[in-house]
């Protein structure tokens, strides 16, 4: 529970799809949308964008959904920077609807700082967005994160 | 290349972000759809889901982000059935571009049958579903997969 808190927002009922609940994607369009607010605490704002050219791209993501939302829940994500080096950040998500203390889905994204030119290259973070990646990444730091965490997928032995 | 053709799906300008592309979570959009595509191919269709209150649960997720893909872009979406149980189905997508033979996202889902009673129940699949899914795994038996699969997410060692 010790996740920084990001993102609340109401489901949309276009989210809903015909199993009645939130459509698996748009459990990741809220990460997303956590994963925007995470940068905007980070320094990486739209008026950084603007200024440096440089932007993060998501390169990996995983996902476990653990329980059902519904037209009438509201989605609260937080987020904690799970690790992170000169370029890259390797972010942990969870998603609860409000009032239930379990979490709905747990995700891991791993997002990489690029500046846009012709071609897009990686490019290392600057010093005052490392220093906010660095306290960011203190406020959970040896708090476990939630499990399951990222893993090669399979189908369980027993056939 | 030998993955099942399912969906194609031009880009909806509300799908791009402040980055110039597609936001990650509709890259999972158009992967969502392609699931249903495949779900109709194995006879999980609407008709199925009203008679049985039967459907298909996605409960895992890995995507790998490899290429933007932009507002003019048709996305082309490939799947195959990687490994199949009793109730589970172990599938793989690939997203392409119409006109680029690299993949744009590889992704890999666990689908679970679930009967939505109150609880909703894992199920087994019946006869004719577990006959389709063995026919369409059979289309792309024996050619691997494109690489890279799910894994375990992680900065690489080198810091």
């Amino acid at each position: 529970m010790a996740a920084i808190p990001l993102q609340r927002t109401a489901i949309a009922p276009e989210w809903v799809d015909y199993n009645g609940h939130l459509r698996d994607a748009y459990y990741w369009l809220l990460i997303s949308l956590a994963s925007d607010a995470l940068m905007d605490r980070l320094g990486l704002d739209a008026a950084y964008r603007q200024r440096t050219a440089c932007t993060l791209y998501t390169v990996e993501a995983h996902i476990h959904y653990l329980r059902e939302v519904k037209r009438a829940d509201v989605a609260e994500v937080g987020g904690r920077i799970l690790d992170s080096d000169a370029k890259r950040i390797h972010a942990g998500f969870e998603l609860r609807c409000a009032g239930q203390p379990e979490p709905a889905a747990l995700a891991e994204v791993m997002l990489l700082h690029v500046h846009q030119g012709e071609p897009v290259t990686s490019h290392p973070f600057p010093a005052e967005v490392l220093a906010a990646i660095a306290r960011a990444q203190d406020q959970t730091r040896g708090e476990p994160a939630p499990e399951p965490g990222s893993r090669r997928m399979s189908l369980p032995a027993r056939r």
